[in-house]
C-alpha cells in the first residue's frame, strides 16, 4: 500500500515558547518512505533528536508570535496482516527488557486501577485472544465523540466517549493491566474520520509489536508509524512549553494505489 | 566513599505471581563495585533484563507462596559535589534525545498541573538556582511522615507529608514543570532513617545528570544508584503482578571507611 | 419484623478529639422504637443534635484517650414491600426543594461523570425500572471485597469490587446521573455478612423516597434508617475529627420474631 | 447601601431539557428587596420552590431551542461590618445541627484532603484569626484568571489560579478542614469585574455565619445573597440537565445610593 500524506500546522503565539514536533513517518522495515520533506518556517534554527526507541525523530523549534510547519510525503506500506487472536501469551519473564516500562502505568494510562476488572471481565482469556477480547470490549464500549482533552483512561473509562487518543490509553491500559506489555503509537492513516493525525495502540504478543486501532478505523496494513511511546505525552505531534492558539491544522492521507487504480480504471 | 550494602525482602504469596526485582547497584562510572551478590531462592529460573537507560538490570522471579531475595554489595563512590545553583539552564533545543521523555508528565509526576505555580512562585530563576529553589521549597513544605502508598506529586502537594518516594515525586514534577529533565533514582545510602530503600530525584542540568535528594537524608557523594526511571513505577526494588504480602524487609547501608577509621581509632 | 439491634464501639485516640457519632435508629413512621439506649463514657458533657433532614439525631463527644459507646434498641419495622419497577418517573419540575440536593453530585458519588453511561447504556428505561436497572448493575459488576476506604463511586466504578458504602455510592452516583434523586442511608439489618453498621440506597419514585440495596444482603423490610444524608460523609456512624485507633467494633442485629417462633417450635 | 441588579440569561438548547434556576435574591434579615421580577420566557409552567436551608428560591423551568430569563431587583443591604479575626473559636458541640453538613468534605471542596496542610500552616491560629488568615492565604496565593471550570479545591490549590468559584472552594475546603462550617453563596455585588454572577464563602464563627469574599472584590455591607449550599453545585444561577449553548449572558449590579448621591452632589 503506497500512502501519500500532507499535513499544515499554523499556531500562534502570545509569548516565545520552545515546541517540540514530532510528524515524521519513522523509516521501519515495515513502512518505507519513497519522499518525505518538513518545512518549519522560523528564525531560529531546528534540531533534530532521535523519537521514544529511536523509532523516528522529533525537531526542536522556538515559536515567536507564530509557527508554521508543512509536512509532505509518499510511504509505502508493506506489513502483513497478523490473526492475532491466535498468539500464545508470552510468559512475563521471557518479555525484553525494551517491553517491561510497557507494562508500567503512565500519566494517561492507569494500568494499576484496571487489574481487577480485567481479571474479573476477561477471565480465562491470555494472549492473542485477550488481546483482540479487550480491542472489542473498548470499542463497543465508547462512542466517538468530540471532548474536552487531559483525560486519561480512568476517565474514558466512565465518561464511555472519546477520541482516538481516549481509545487508545484505555486499550493500553487494559492490556497492561493484564501484564501484556503496550504502547501508544502516533500514525497516518486514511479514512480517519474527521482527517487528522491518529492514535493506535501496540500491545507485545508472541515476540514482536502487534498495531491494535480500538476505533475500527484504520487499518493495520495502512498505517504509517511517527512515533511510539507510553501514551499520548511521548507521541504527541506538537508539545509546546508555553501556550499556542490553533490558526489552521490540516491532514490529508490518499492511498495513491487505489488512485492510480481508479485512474486507470477510468482510462480503461 | 566505600559503601557496604545488605539488603532482605522475604514475601509470601496467596497465589502464583511474577515479580521483577530491582536491588542490584549499577556499574556506572561514579560508582564502582568491589563485590556483589544477589541471592533468590526460587525454584523457577531466574532471568535478568538491563534496567532503564541501560543502567542496572532487573531479574523477573517466578513467586510461588514465598520469595526471599538476599543481596549484599561492597562499592565505591567516587562522585564530585557540584555546586548546582550556578549552573546555567540548558535550551530546549539543545537537550539530548534521551532526556526528553524526562520533561513529560508521568503517573505519580503531574508535572502538567504545576506549570502555572512554578512560573508563578520561582519567577526569574533559572537552570541550577532553579533546581536548587524547588528542592528546598519541597524540603521545607513537606515533612517526612509514614503515608499511605499510592498519591503522586498532586497528592503530596495537598497533603504536605510523605516520605523519600514522595519527596522524589514532587522535585520530578516541579523540575519537567520548569522545563528541566528530572527523572527518579533509587539508590542505597546511609542515614536513612529508618533504614530502607530511598529513592531520590536527578535533574539534567548543564550537560549532565545531577542527584537531588529533597528529603535531605542523603549526600551525594554517598548514594549507590539501583536504577533510573519516569517515578515509581520504574524504579520499584520490586513489582509484584499480584499480591503479596510482606514477612520481612531489611536494608542496612554502612559506611566502610568510617568503621575503619573508627576501629583504627580504637587501637590508637 | 421486630429487630434487636446492639452495637459496641471501642477507640483509642492519641490526642483529644472532637467526635460526631450517629448510631440511633431514628424514630419514623415505618420504623417504631420499643426501647432504645445510648451510652457514651466520657469526662465530657454529650450533647445531642438533630440528623440531616430532620431524621435520626447526632451525638457530640469529646474523646480523650478512649471513647466507648454502647448502644441497644428493639425496633419494630413496618414496611411494605413495594414493586419499584412499575413506577412512574416523577418530572423533575414536581420534585420537592428537599430532594433537589440529592440531584446533584457529592464528595464521594460523581454524578456528573456518570451522565453518558447512563444514558448510554439504560436508553429508554425511565422512572422505576431503571431505578432497579441500575441497581441490578451495580450487584452484577461488583464484587462484594474489603478495599481501602477513601474512593468514591467514579473509583468503585472502574475497580469493580467494595463494601456496602462503595455500592451506595456507585448506585446514588448513577441514579442521580438519570436525573433521579437519591441519598445514601446508614441502616441496622441482619443477616449483612461480615456483621456491621450497613449503608443502602434511598431513590424518591413517585413522590417517596424508596431503600435500594444494591448488596442484595438487607431485605427493605428488615432495615433500621440510623441517618440519611449525601454520601457516606453524613451518614457515617463515627465520624473523627483528628485520628484514633479502632480497639473493638461489634454490630449484632437479631430478628426477634424468628426467635420467638424458634422458640415456641421448641415448646411444642 | 442600596442594589440596583438585572440579570440576563439566553440559552440555545439543542434537545429539551429540565433547568432549575436560582437568581432571585434572597429575602432576609440583613437584605430587603424593594422590587423584584423575574421572566422566563417558557411554553411550560414554571415552578418555583426553597432554596437550601430555607433560603431563597429556585425555579424549574423546561427548555425546548431556547430559554430566555430576565431578573431585575431593587435590594437595601443593611449588614454591619464584622471586625472576623477577633472572634472566638465555636467549640465543635455547640454547633447547631443545620451547619453540621458545612463540616464535610463536598463535591467541589475535598476539605479531607487539606487536614494535615491547615494544621501545619496555621498552627496556633483558631476562630475567626484563623477565618481571616485563611482567607488571606487564599487570596495571595492565587491570581484571577479564567480556567476552564470542573476542578474543586484540590485543583485550585495546585493550578493557583481562577475565578470567584475557585476562591470560593478553597476558602470552604480549607475552613471545614480546621473544623469551620463553611458554605459556599451566590450573590450580587457591584465591582465584580468582569461583571457576572459571583460566589462567595460563608463560614460559621461566634455564632452566626459570616460572609468571606476571598477574591476581594465585593465587601460584606454590598453582597445581595441568592442562595447558599455546599459548593458550586448547589448555588449554580443554573443547572441544566442535558446540554446548551451560551447565547448570551449579562449581569449589571449598581449602587443606588452613590447614584443618588452623586445625582445630588451634581445639584448642589
Amino acid at each position: 500500500m503506497r500512502l501519500s500524506i500532507e499535513a499544515v500546522l499554523d499556531y500562534g503565539f502570545p509569548a516565545p515558547a520552545d515546541v517540540l514536533l514530532q510528524l515524521e513517518v519513522a523509516a521501519l522495515p515495515d513502512q518505507r518512505l519513497e519522499a518525505q520533506s518538513l518545512v518549519i518556517e522560523s528564525d531560529h534554527p531546528i534540531r533534530a533528536v532521535a523519537g521514544e526507541e529511536g523509532i523516528g525523530q522529533r525537531c526542536w523549534a522556538r515559536a515567536e508570535r507564530r509557527l508554521v510547519a508543512r509536512y509532505a510525503a509518499t510511504v509505502v506500506i508493506d506489513r502483513a496482516s497478523v490473526r492475532l487472536d491466535v498468539l500464545p501469551a508470552t510468559p512475563a519473564a521471557l518479555l525484553p527488557a525494551a517491553t517491561i516500562p510497557y507494562l508500567f502505568p503512565s500519566r494517561y494510562c492507569e494500568s494499576d486501577r484496571f487489574e481487577y476488572f480485567v481479571r474479573r471481565t476477561f477471565a480465562g482469556l491470555g494472549g492473542g485472544a485477550l488481546a483482540v477480547a479487550l480491542a472489542d470490549w473498548v470499542r463497543t464500549h465508547l462512542d466517538y465523540a468530540s471532548v474536552p482533552p487531559g483525560g486519561g483512561a480512568l476517565h474514558t473509562f466512565a465518561e464511555r466517549r472519546g477520541v482516538c487518543r481516549d481509545y487508545a490509553h484505555l486499550l493500553v491500559a487494559l492490556a497492561r493491566a493484564a501484564e501484556i506489555p503496550a504502547r501508544c503509537v502516533s500514525v497516518y492513516a486514511p479514512d480517519v474520520d474527521p482527517p487528522d493525525f491518529h492514535a493506535v495502540a501496540e500491545l507485545w504478543l508472541d515476540g514482536a509489536w502487534h498495531l491494535l486501532d480500538a476505533t475500527g478505523m484504520a487499518r493495520t496494513d495502512e498505517m504509517a508509524r511517527v512515533g511510539v511511546g507510553r501514551d499520548a505525552t511521548d507521541i504527541a505531534f506538537m508539545t509546546i512549553f508555553g501556550s499556542a492558539d490553533l490558526w489552521e491544522q490540516r491532514v490529508r492521507v490518499t492511498r495513491l494505489d487505489q488512485e492510480r487504480s481508479e485512474r486507470s480504471g477510468v482510462g480503461m
